[in-house]
């Protein structure tokens, strides 16, 4: 990809301190840039370029419109036992996020599990970013989101549904196994990406105006219907998240979110200090045994490989490291000009 | 359905009394018995007639093999804070279940979340009891456990992954909000039902051995490859349950339940005691303004009511308390000589 001509190769310490100047020049500290600037980076080395490097002029786009507000952090709302609320004051949804995580952790230290909620906060950006946070620290993490509504209920025309990421990672060695998947079949961002190059989604992806299923992307955004994984199921499960969502941490629900200007959601993280219960390294062995099985598997043809969750970010980071990270021109002349 | 000529209608309280003398007369003790048979006829109540009476007759030969051991009790195997590790000891699966989800609750008081985890258990029927158990009680549930193995990875040919059931479910009112689902898109009993009523199933529910996208359910059972909901994402979620579930709980993983002659499960019960956050009337009235909104959905057409997880089961045991449980007469008249 970085050898396109769309395309220039950014090394990971410049992209790194290029975000750092310039979240410091619109009222992040020094600590918090830093962090941000590592979150954001760190998106980027792993290929997640929708919630990385490619989002980040809108990211400091919602700063300058006080969307979200650099300062702020926070506040501890209501706790109890290995339960706590946070209201995330509109800070920086990434280093809000970061922080629960950490939190939850904490708290799974004191009693082998843990629960964080953030009301109140802005986009999450990526959420396997807390996955591999928690996990690369030896825990076991279950996080999600609810977002502003972006796809109907089963059997609806009109979106009253977020598509709402749930994210599972378990330690693995040195690595992780990250699942982070939304509840609609294809982003918005793919669906875009695809309608712009012509192309046809491998699969279904939603209904068109006509409410027949469709490979169509520009057919999907037009009629605004795109599909939820498994049809009904991962509507059902889109709504459990938001009402879990609104619920445990006393912030908004999708339908509220969507009344307002920008997205301020409700997260939940969850961690477990599985160490506590046994040794990494048996539980190393354990899923090693699993993947060994499961990486078995007969391959339909030989174009495509079996992998799991997260199995291609760590050969996506080694790349992007070493090569640097591939970056749409106009967009990383748009950043340095930020 | 009750009136049809091939369905006999029973009522609960001879349901109930039914499996009560027969697991009596299979080596459960009173206690025991009675627990049991309250869990298969609630499920029958419910609706999910393939894992109530349908299975009793399956359940009680599984006795009578030795592979469901009567007598048998959890025991503690590990515990740190609010986690604890019971063996199952392969005691029946919906008290092992029912008890671990009673645990996670107590768990939960103490610590405002808590989880309880088995191996070595047996299959527990209908996940969503567990949910709806707890919720009743106040608690948010988050439930899973693995299967052998009926589905292949994303890619792949041969079955490797479990349809791993998750449920989540959340106190509503008097009543609760369940969803229970399994990471197939079809449960091979749906697919039976409709080969054997020569019927095509809505949407594509697997691929026909030639690889295709099929709707066909007998080209599906041919082919075993039925399908994951979401494609890959509902195949990695399928995975990471299934390593949760081993790696929780110190039992076996999917692989390894396969080469046995029967199901030893490993389930993963999370309880959350919401209401030590706040007020349950204040819970309830969010959880209406979401219901509220969501129900306000624009349906694609007159036909299809759009409905929340759990909102058919609530009708459906009104109408089979009042009217008596459908069940198929050859079904009841097999129960019935047990």
């Amino acid at each position: 990809m970085s050898s396109d001509n769309l395309y220039t190769s950014v090394p990971a310490a410049l992209m790194l301190s290029e975000f750092n100047r310039i979240l410091s020049k619109n009222g992040f500290s020094p600590a918090k840039a830093s962090q941000c600037a590592e979150i954001f980076t760190a998106t980027s080395i792993d290929g997640v370029y929708t919630h990385g490097v490619n989002r980040f002029p809108k990211f400091i786009e919602y700063v300058q419109k006080g969307y979200v507000r650099p300062g702020a952090e926070p506040s501890l709302k209501n706790t109890f036992g290995s339960i706590e609320q946070w209201d995330g004051n509109l800070g920086p949804g990434p280093l809000n996020a970061s922080f629960a995580t950490e939190r939850a952790m904490q708290l799974a230290e004191g009693s082998g599990i843990g629960c964080a909620t953030l009301g109140n906060t802005n986009h999450w950006m990526r959420g396997g970013s807390y996955g591999w946070q928690a996990a690369k620290k030896g825990f076991v993490f279950i996080g999600f989101t609810n977002t502003i509504a972006n796809m109907p209920a089963w059997g609806a025309r009109d979106k009253r549904l977020g598509n709402n990421p749930l994210v599972i990672a378990i330690p693995y060695g040195r690595e992780a196994i990250v699942l982070d998947m939304a509840m609609s079949q294809y982003s918005f961002g793919a669906m875009e990406m695809a309608t712009m190059k012509r192309e046809m989604l491998a699969y279904d992806g939603g209904f068109d105006k006509k409410g027949n299923l469709t490979k169509d992307p520009a057919a999907i955004i037009e009629s605004g219907r795109p599909l939820a994984i498994g049809f009904w199921k991962g509507a059902g499960l889109s709504l459990l998240l938001d009402l879990l969502g609104a619920l445990l941490s006393g912030g908004l629900a999708t339908y509220q979110i969507s009344s307002k200007e920008k997205e301020y959601a409700s997260q939940v993280f969850i961690a477990i200090d599985i160490g506590k219960l046994g040794n990494h390294s048996v539980f190393t062995q354990t899923i090693e045994n699993i993947l060994n099985d499961y990486l078995q598997s007969t391959p339909i043809d030989n174009k495509n490989k079996i992998v799991y969750p997260g199995q291609r970010v760590v050969q996506t980071r080694q790349q992007n490291l070493q090569h640097g990270i591939p970056v749409l021109k106009e967009v990383w002349q748009a950043i340095t000009e930020l």
